[in-house]
């Protein structure tokens, strides 16, 4: 009898997509607009992240494991995302997917030609992060958590 | 006893997000890396929509209501979403919410005050779709569609 082999680099799938970072100017004055015309609203009061200089807060689209936008406006001109609202007026900014164990993720796409932004798991919203550089895959910010969002079981 | 009332703008929240859509080079290069990287396959072969003068396809990060990548290739260099490749390199294009009805929102946005790219529907990849200008929300294009995914009861 033959056992398929499956190729070396075929993996269990990541995900799901946790959520779309957005970059605005101001939470405050974006979140009327997101419940006007989408009928959404926050989970939670925006919370600071002082380390990576960002404001955030993420807007649930539906039940679990249904995406979150999680919009994010800097706290001061030096970020990386007050560079990004700068050159690009903010906009969308990074996918994030949840992840079983970031520092395993890092470790298998590090051995994987990925270009690692944060070599070691670092403290987000939600959990534990890390993000992988856009020159890795088709010019888009990725990012890992290993948070699953507070209304749904683990 | 006192009813108390919704304010007139409050809304039934739009989504779940249906996908993100990326834009890249060429789906057929992109693919192997996403099976590599995140263990991502798409759930059907690339189809072309000669309208839009794109071929995409959809990637499922988990069971719907999990958001999909919608991989967006240009078919030539005329589109919309082959400026975008030429003038960014592609990345982040656009964020996809799942709607009951595509032309009970548009009529619904067109009354407050969102810019609409699409006044009417169109065929899209599973359904009918229509385009909200970044312009009206934070720089974000955004789109609507009444497709919910091929292995979800709707």
């Amino acid at each position: 009898m033959t056992v398929e082999r499956e190729p070396a680099d075929r993996r269990s799938p990541i995900g799901p997509v946790h959520h779309v970072g957005i970059v605005v100017r101001s939470i405050e004055k974006s979140l009327p607009r997101y419940g006007e015309l989408f009928g959404l609203a926050p989970d939670a009061a925006p919370q600071v992240l002082e380390a990576q200089g960002v404001r955030l807060c993420l807007l649930p689209t539906g039940r679990p494991p249904a995406a979150r936008l999680e919009l994010i406006e800097p706290l001061d001109a030096e970020s990386g995302v007050a560079r990004y609202l700068a050159q690009r007026g903010g906009g969308l900014h990074h996918v994030c997917f949840v992840v079983g164990s970031v520092s395993d993720e890092l470790a298998y796409l590090a051995t994987h030609a990925a270009e690692l932004i944060d070599t070691a798991p670092r403290a987000g919203a939600e959990g534990l992060v890390a993000f992988v550089h856009p020159r890795t895959l088709d010019g888009v910010l990725w990012e890992l958590t290993d948070a699953r969002g507070t209304n749904e079981v683990r």
